[in-house]
C-alpha cells in the first residue's frame, strides 16, 4: 500500500514534486455546506510560503492556490475538493551534481535505493515543498473545526535551546504571528531570530520545538485501541520530514514523575468535569477529555547547509564531499509551524467526523 | 471507523476486556509457510505476564495462549491466525465503587462520556490487559522478521530519572532479560529496582523510558509521505496506553543541535553505504536507511496508585476522593517493554511486506 | 493487503477453517447500547446450520456461538465483539486423497498454487463453513438496522430454472421461512424441493437465484463514486463462494429495455417522493432513494458432487479422476440465503453509520 | 468514510464535476520505472471521448490530459501520479430548470437529499464525465499489466437485445475497435448501430451488455475471503453509474445448471493445469486460476432522454413533467466499454501488487 493518503473520514491525498509541474491535494470527506473560497486557503498557505522573512528561504514562490472541484457557489458540495499550486520559481541546476552524492540527513540515498528512478530535482517529493498539500487541506479542516468552536494555536516553543516557559494562551494568540519566528514571547523571539541569523551566517542551521494547542475540543474524539487521538496526532506530526519526536502533555517529563505528581485530579466547575493540571495533554485512554490538547514536536536543524559535508558517490561507491547550494531555510521552525497546525487540524477533523460530532454528508 | 485494527499488509485486530471472558487477536496477512507453534507466542506472553517479579502486579494470570486457526501441521497457511487467552484470575468487586468515580489519568471518564454504557470492570478495554493481543501478534511478526535477519531489542533506558547512557548492543542482548526491570546495565538495574520498590511502599508509582533498537533492517522500508516508517512507529508506540512521548534517533536532542552536528555523514564500508553517526535513528525521508532503527518511548508512572486522590462523582456531579485498591504495577516499564517491542515488530513486518521484502502469499 | 476484513465503519474480521478448531469473527464498530445476547446470534446461525433438512448436508454441527467480548450486562459497549463457534463434528479422512487432486470448481487448486502450504481438510478456509462468521456478524447488523426500522427479507427466487414471478412482500414474510427451500410460494417450494432431491439422488447438484429486499432504507446511504451502495452490495454478495452474478433492480433485464421503459417516474405521495416503478432497485447514483432495495444473486450448483469427475494429480502433473465423498448440500440456495441476508445487512449497517444515520459511539 | 478512492495497493482518487473546472485523478502505488507519457493516457481517453461518432453525445470535449507529477524523464518515479483534464465545452443553462425537477433514474434526487447543497450543473459529480478519471488511471494500470503479459479486451456483447454468441478472441482483437458500437461481429455491429439510431430518433435510448476478457492472468490473484478477485471486479464494475448487473463466467446461467454441467474439469496441457470449460470465468475460490477472466456488465439505457417524463418538483413537493435537453448518448455502451476495461485493469493491477506479482516500489 502506498502512503500518500492520510485520514479515514476526512481523507487527503497529496502529490507533487518540488521542481515538478505542480503540488496539490484532493480532500475527500468534507461535508457539504461549508463556506469556502480560495482566500481561506491562501491565508494559510501564505504562512508557510518561502521568502516571507530573513529567516526563511528566498525561493520566490507565490504559491497561488486553485480550487478545481467540490466547491459550488461558495460552498462545499460533499464531493472531493481538488486544489493545486503550480510551481513557478525553481532552478534545478544545483541538484544535478547532488544526484549521485546524497545529502546527509536527506532522503536522496533512501529514494535512490528504494525507487531506482526518481525525481531528484530539489529533493523531489521528499522536499518540504510537499507540505503545501498538507497546509492547503488543513485550511479546510480548520474551517470545519471552527464550526465546533475548536481553535488551533501554534508557537515556537524553543529554537536552538532558547525556549519559552509557561505561556498564556492569550500571549500565543496575540504575539505568535507578530514576529518572524512565531514565538509567543516577543523578547525571546528576538533572541531566537538572532540565533537563526548567526547559524545562517555560518552556513549552518538550527532546530527547535513547536508547541500546538487545540482548545474547545469536546469529550469523545479518539478511537481505542489503536486509533487513539494521541496516536494519530503522533503519526501526523512525525510524518512531517523535519520532525524527530512528539510528546503530549507532560510527555518525556512524565517519565521522571511519580504517579501522585503526574495524575491530573478531576474537579467540578459549573457542572463540568475538568482537571486541575493537564499532564495528560487533553487525552485520556486515547480519547479527548475536554481539556486543551497540548502537543510538542521536535524539529531537527535543516539538513541542507552550505558547510562542506562528508558523503559518498553512489556511482563510484566511494567517499566524497559536498557543499549544498540553492535556497534553504536556516531554521525551518517558523515555516513548519503552520504545517504542524494543519496536521493537527486534519486529525481532529477526521476524528470529529469519526466520533459523530460532524455529520459526514452535510453541515 | 472503529480503531481496533492495526497495520495494512500485516494486519491485526484485537479484542477483549480486562475482566471479560477472553482477550485475543486475529492476525491477517502472515504469509503461508512460517513455522509457528503456541510455544513461540507463549514465550513472548510470559515476558509481559503479571506476577513475574516483585516490581509487577500480583494478578495471577498464566496467560495461556490458544491458536484457533491459520496454522496447520506446524506452519502458517496464509489464512487469518486467531489466538486467544481466557481470563482466569480477576476480582471485579473493587471496581464497583470506582464506576462513578473516574480514576485520575485513567480512561474511566472519557469512556463513560463517549460510550455511555461500557465494561468498567478492571478498566475494561482500556486496561493494560488489552496489550495481550499486541504481544501475541507481535510474536508472529518477530518470527517473520527473523527470516530477513531483523532483530528487535528493548531495554529500560531510564526509570524515575535514573538512566543508562550509551550502551552497547551486546550488553542489551546479554543483560536486559536478566533482571526484573529489564535494564541493560546490571548496576543501574539494581538502583532502578530500589526506586520502584520505594514508590510501591509509598503507595505511589514511577515512570521511565523504553528504548528499542531494530538491527539489520534493509534499506527501503517506509512509504512516503504519510506512512513514513517513523510516522507509523510513532503511532504504534503512542497507541500504548502508558506512552506519552516518542522520539527517533537524536529525537528532542536534535532540536538543540546545529545542522552540522546533527547531520549523519555518509561513508563507504566494504561496498556498503553507512553513516558515521545515527542521529536520524535509521530512517531518512521516512524510509529505513540500513542503520539501526533507534526509538524511545516515554512511559508515564502507573495511574493506579493507593494514595488518596481527588476526583469527582459522575452521578452527583460533585467533587470526591478515591484510593485505588486492587493489584497494580508500581512501574509499568518492565512489562510494557515487550509490548513496545511487539508494536515495533508489527510495524516492521507490515512495512517489509508493503515494500516487497516479504512475499505476501508464501515464504 | 490481506482480505479477511469487510466494511469500514461497521467492520468485521473473520477467521477459521472447516476442520480447524473454531470459526469466528470480530465485529468492530458496533455502537454502545445495543441489547445483544447469544440467542440473537444463535437464531440466525440456526438458519444456516447444516442438517436442518433433507436438502442440506448432514454434518451434525450445532454451531453454538459464544460471545467473548464487547457485551456487558446485555448490551454492547462500543468495543469489539468477538464471537466464535467451535467445530465439533468433522471427519477429515475423505479429504486426504483430494489433497493432490483438486476438486473441479473448488479452491483447492488455486490455494495450492498461491499458498503452497494450506489446510486442505474440508476445504479449509475456502469451505462454506467460513460463512458462519458472516452470519454471526450479520445478526448484529440486523439488530442495529432494526433501530432504524430497516427490515431485510430473502427468498429463493429460482432453483434449477424453477422460479417464482412477482411476489408480494407479505408472502415472503409469511412463507419463506416455512419451507425447507425458503421459497415464498409454497407450491413452487414443493417443486423446488423435488428438483433438489432428484439431483441429490443422481449424485449431482443444482443452483438457483436468491432475491433480497431491504425495506425502509432512508434516502442517503451510499458514498459516490466508488463506494456506491450498489457497488458495495455487489462486492458483499460476490464475495460469497457460491455466487457468480449479482444484479440490482431490473438488472440484466435493463440491458434489453429502452430508457423510457426503464426510467422510474417520480411522484409525490403524502408529501414523500417515491417512484412508480423500481427498476433502479432502490439506488440512484449509488445512493439509496427510499424505495425498497432489491438485489439478486446467482448461486452456482454445489461443486462437490458424488459423480465421477475429471481432474489432475498435482504431484504427478497428469490427468486423474475423482468422486467426492463426504457430506454435501445438493443445493446450497436454502443455506446461502441467510448468508446473503447477512452480507446485505453488513453493507447497510456500514453505510448507515458512514452516512451519519447511526451514531458511531452510542445509540 | 468518503468514497472517491479505489484500490489498496494500486490506489486511485478521482475528483471533478461535469461542468466544473476540471476532472482528474491521483494514482498512488504505481511502481517506479514504468515508461509513461501523456500519449499513453490520451489513447485511452480518446476511446471514451464524447462526439466520436453518430451514436455518442456531441459535446465537443477534446479531453486533453496533463500529467502533473510522478513522472520524470519519461518514467514513473513511484510517487503519486496526478493527472487532469480541464473541462472546456459545457453549457449549464439547460440544467437550471432541472435543479428542482430530478431527472428519473439520475442521481439528482438522492444528491439533493443527501448533500443539500450540490453542483447540479450537468449532473455534477454524478455525471458520466466522472469516469474520465477512471480511464486516465486505467491506462496506467493497463501498461503495468502488460509487463506481466496481461491483456484486457472488451466488446459490446449485446445492445437492446441484439447480441453476439460465442466469439473468438481473435475477432474481438480484430473487430471491436473497428466499428462505432465496439461489437466484435461486424454484421451484428451494423444492426446494433441501427437500433441505437432508431432510439435516438425517437428521443429514447437503449441499453446493452459489455463483456470483458483478461488474458494471461497468472494463478494467484485475489485475497479470500472478502477481497476475492471476482468480488473486487464486481464492485469495480457496479460502481460505474450505468451498470446494473455483473456476472462472471457462466454467471446467471450457472443458476440453471447442474453441478456436473457447471464444473470445469481440470486437465494437463504441456505441464500446465487448465480447465476444459470456463464456467468459473477464470476465478476459483476468489483467486485467479490461470484461465481467461470473463465478466459481463449489464448497462442500462441512458437515463437522459428527450421524451417527456413524469417527475416531481422538489420545492413545491408536487408532481411535474420534464423533457431533458442537452447532449446525450442514445446508448452508452460504446463509451462505457473503455471505462469497464479501465476498472478491470485497476482491479487486476491492484491485486497483482497485493499478491506479490509486481514489486510495489520499482519494476
Amino acid at each position: 500500500m502506498p502512503g500518500n493518503t492520510f485520514g479515514s473520514a476526512f481523507r487527503i491525498t497529496t502529490y507533487g514534486e518540488s521542481h515538478g509541474t505542480a503540488v496539490g491535494v484532493v480532500v475527500d470527506g468534507c461535508p457539504a455546506g461549508l463556506e469556502l473560497g480560495e482566500e481561506d486557503i491562501q491565508r494559510e498557505l501564505d504562512r508557510r510560503r518561502p521568502a516571507q522573512s530573513v529567516v526563511t528561504t528566498q525561493r520566490a514562490e507565490k504559491d497561488e492556490v486553485k480550487i478545481l472541484s467540490g466547491v459550488f457557489e461558495g460552498r462545499t458540495t460533499g464531493m472531493p475538493i481538488a486544489m493545486l499550486v503550480y510551481n513557478k520559481d525553481f532552478d534545478s541546476s544545483p541538484y544535478l551534481e547532488l544526484k549521485n552524492k546524497p545529502r546527509p540527513n536527506h532522503a536522496d540515498f533512501t529514494y535512490a535505493v528504494k525507487y531506482g528512478h526518481w525525481d531528484w530535482r530539489g529533493g523531489g517529493r521528499a522536499s518540504g515543498r510537499e507540505t503545501v498539500g498538507r497546509v492547503t487541506a488543513g485550511a479546510i479542516a480548520k474551517k470545519l473545526l471552527a464550526k465546533l468552536g475548536i481553535e488551533i494555536l501554534g508557537h515556537a516553543k524553543e529554537i536552538h535551546g532558547i525556549g519559552v516557559g509557561e505561556i498564556a494562551i492569550e500571549d500565543i494568540r496575540k504575539n505568535a504571528e507578530k514576529n518572524i519566528v512565531r514565538c509567543a514571547d516577543l523578547k525571546i523571539a528576538k533572541k531566537m531570530e538572532e540565533e537563526i541569523l548567526k547559524a545562517k551566517k555560518e552556513g549552518d542551521s538550527v532546530g527547535g520545538v513547536v508547541e500546538l494547542i487545540a482548545l474547545n475540543v469536546p469529550v469523545g474524539l479518539g478511537e481505542p485501541v489503536f486509533d487513539k487521538l494521541d496516536a494519530d496526532i503522533s503519526k501526523a506530526l512525525m510524518s512531517i520530514g523535519a520532525v524527530k519526536g512528539v510528546e503530549i502533555g507532560a510527555g518525556f517529563e512524565a517519565a521522571k514523575k511519580k504517579g501522585s505528581e503526574n495524575n491530573d485530579a478531576f474537579y467540578v466547575e459549573k457542572g463540568r468535569v475538568k482537571t486541575l493540571t493537564n499532564n495528560s495533554g487533553g487525552v485520556l485512554g486515547g480519547i479527548s477529555n475536554g481539556m486543551p490538547i497540548v502537543v510538542r514536536a521536535a524539529v531537527k536543524p535543516t539538513s541542507s547547509i552550505a558547510k562542506e559535508q562528508k558523503t559518498v558517490d553512489l556511482e563510484k561507491i566511494q567517499n566524497a564531499t559536498i557543499s549544498i547550494k540553492g535556497l534553504h531555510d536556516p531554521c525551518i521552525v517558523p515555516r513548519v509551524l503552520p504545517v504542524c497546525e494543519a496536521m493537527l487540524a486534519l486529525v481532529l477533523a477526521d476524528h470529529a467526523i469519526r466520533a459523530g460530532f460532524i455529520n459526514p454528508a452535510k453541515l
